[in-house]
């Protein structure tokens, strides 16, 4: 089973937005079984779109198209799908009324003729329901193929798709078991790596298939098993997860499931009811947003300072002048005392705390630029840990934020062993 | 003058990584007058591969490449182009003394020979220099096309693409010229403003396209012009733009150049000399991050308090707790609070603050889901605004980081007129 995603807008084919619903579409296709294909981007262009959809519905069962579902004139896909259906439009009253109710409710503009033309869907097609938006989705059948078409705004078309589609398709398909595991490695590159696994790699099953994902200090291994048997699927991967721990072990970090690393640790923390709060400098709020995007995480996540000028450091989190004068203010001792500060100020179980040189230039410190200090303060006391991350701004900050993660995942797991 | 990307990685077809690589290269190409007629994400597979090189290359005059270059057995895109353009894998000494260079310099692993390997290329390309990586670009040239293969790691690729393919392009094509304007609305939806400006779109000369970009709370209107004579379109922008303004004056709020807002406001603060802090609840630190984002931000910024957690309000940005309990902790008065707390603690000029309930769940105040203060502190005074941003978590707090930066924006310019 296989499915092709097209998203339809000149604004990802000039770089004016990053086409993050294509990544997120693949991942709850995978999760049913259906493996994609290709994802194309085009423009609003009739004959692009026409030729595209053409193309895409020879390669795969099953078409996602995003975009092109504005109330403007720029918008055209759900004339393009009229033509490529032989349809017609004709007016949806329930899409109407819903329209209508989220201008009551939401909108301060009045209604207009735009707005309500937006309830005209090709006669073919089942409407979708599309809470949070105008625009409805739409579901084709077509010689055995289904072809849905849903708003480019990523918040409403994933409530679409969880919601709609893939309900929709579980229903239409049967389909092959697909599993992911993911390995996390720290510490080795990807070729060593792929050195010390070759035999182990040169014999997996014909059912798994195995890739590397380097990323800023950490290589992830992707299991991907294929076939018909959950069950037998499972056990084969397990099989190959634990000769691969008897090879490299000392590199292997967990798996990761579904959950970013953050949901992960929030997890590990609201579990043992323990809380964390970050004092970041080189990572400048990163940390914090990633531990606030997910909902509730208010329960374990109590909040940070971001202090990017010497001053807010001894203001806000009380670090003893002399401590920033003697060591500098990206070093050691500097970290610890930012980590302690973090975990007293929000009164957390634990802290995390960044100071380093990301770059261009060397800021109010003598350190080399790439230098990082990363403080974890715990119930137990205060460790600060040294790295140098490279020349490369991007680099410096993304690989202190997943190091930074780790680091704290390590000592929440090793605390919660100890207790 | 148009080009077709292609990004090779089963990681992006399952979902595992967004491919940010395609907007930033589509943005360079579209800035030197080359248009991006299709992006295509496909896996590592031989076949596949091929037929879309073969595809892009009947459609498009360039064919950039991103992804399949590591040293590892999965990663075939180097192979692929060999059978391609019908040539050989040879050793390029240059490219493996820098191999070489970089484990010495960076890398804590011995060099392997997966690692040496990756300085085979094929015959026909130029190689193109990868600073801060092991696998080279490549630069092809075939019956008066260009085929560019970079590697998929996003800084790795962005430097190749500035120092070594938009030089390259530049030197062998002549292009046409393409100007994009971006005007940015706040207030009305898309279609309030289409129905406004309707006569005005329908009566824009042949060469300027327009679109319109909505995303949480501004619509931005894309105007694309294309010819062969900058200043006349230049000339053709300006006209248009000013009629716009003529239409919808009242909800222009300004230009977007091709740095992003938080750019804009680093420097205009910069250039009074300045500096900003946040303080922030339901932002959860994404405002810091924002703003730290870019080099030299220290300069403006100065620093965050992430108060996730009630007392975290009172305890570090000094905020009265009887102003929380009569008011709760999601009002005017603590968001003028919080922004005046994070103004004092900072030093710094001018502050923002966000509260507000961004769901799922209410938390610690009686506030309705949505609803949203932000505070902005200036040396003329302390403000705050109430907005109700909706249902739906990743809207109200993507909906708050927009307005306050608009907020924000609005009073330097204010306060730098009165000045």
């Amino acid at each position: 089973m296989t499915a092709e995603i097209i998203t339809i807008g000149d604004e990802i084919l000039i770089g004016q937005i990053v086409d993050t619903n294509s990544a997120y579409i693949s991942k709850e296709l995978n999760k049913i079984g259906v493996s994609v294909h290709q994802i194309t981007s085009i423009q609003d262009e009739r004959e692009h779109i026409l030729q595209t959809l053409t193309e895409a519905s020879q390669r795969a069962d099953i078409i996602i198209i995003t975009g092109g579902l504005g109330p403007t004139k720029d918008d055209i896909t759900k004339k393009c799908l009229c033509e490529f259906f032989d349809d017609k439009l004709v007016r949806n009253d329930k899409v109407l009324r819903h329209i209508e109710e989220l201008f009551e409710k939401y909108i301060d503009t009045p209604i207009s003729d735009l707005n309500r033309d937006q309830a005209l869907l090709p006669s073919k097609a089942t409407a979708l329901h599309n809470e949070y938006g105008t625009a409805a989705g739409m579901w084709f059948e077509d010689q055995g193929k289904v072809f849905v078409s849903m708003p480019g705004v990523p918040y409403e078309m994933r409530v679409l798709m969880e919601r709609e589609v893939i309900p929709g398709l579980m229903r239409t398909f049967s389909r092959p078991v697909i599993i992911h595991r993911t390995v996390i490695t720290y510490g080795l590159g990807e070729s060593a790596i792929a050195e010390k696994i070759e035999s182990w790699e040169d014999n997996l099953p014909a059912e798994i298939k195995l890739a590397y994902l380097p990323n800023l200090g950490r290589v992830r291994l992707r299991l991907s098993a294929r076939g018909v048997d959950e069950n037998y699927l499972n056990k084969l991967l397990d099989t190959q997860i634990d000769l691969l721990h008897e090879i490299i072990g000392d590199i292997i970090f967990g798996l990761e499931d579904d959950d970013s690393l953050e949901v992960v640790i929030s997890k590990l923390l609201v579990q043992k009811e323990w809380t964390l709060s970050t004092a970041e400098s080189c990572t400048g709020g990163r940390l914090a947003s990633n531990f606030t995007r997910e909902p509730g995480s208010s329960a374990s996540f109590k909040g940070s300072v971001v202090c990017y000028s010497t001053t807010s450091k001894t203001e806000l989190l009380d670090i003893p002048e002399e401590i920033i004068k003697k060591y500098s203010v990206v070093s050691a001792q500097v970290a610890k005392a930012m980590a302690t500060g973090a975990r007293n100020k929000f009164h957390t179980d634990f802290a995390i705390s960044t100071t380093g040189n990301a770059g261009p230039t060397k800021g109010d410190s003598d350190a080399d630029l790439g230098v990082v200090f990363i403080g974890i303060a715990t119930p137990k006391g205060v460790e600060a840990y040294e790295f140098n991350f490279g020349n490369h701004r991007e680099k410096v900050i993304g690989k202190s934020v997943n190091k930074a993660m780790q680091l704290i995942q390590e000592s929440i797991l090793k605390i919660g062993e100890e207790n």
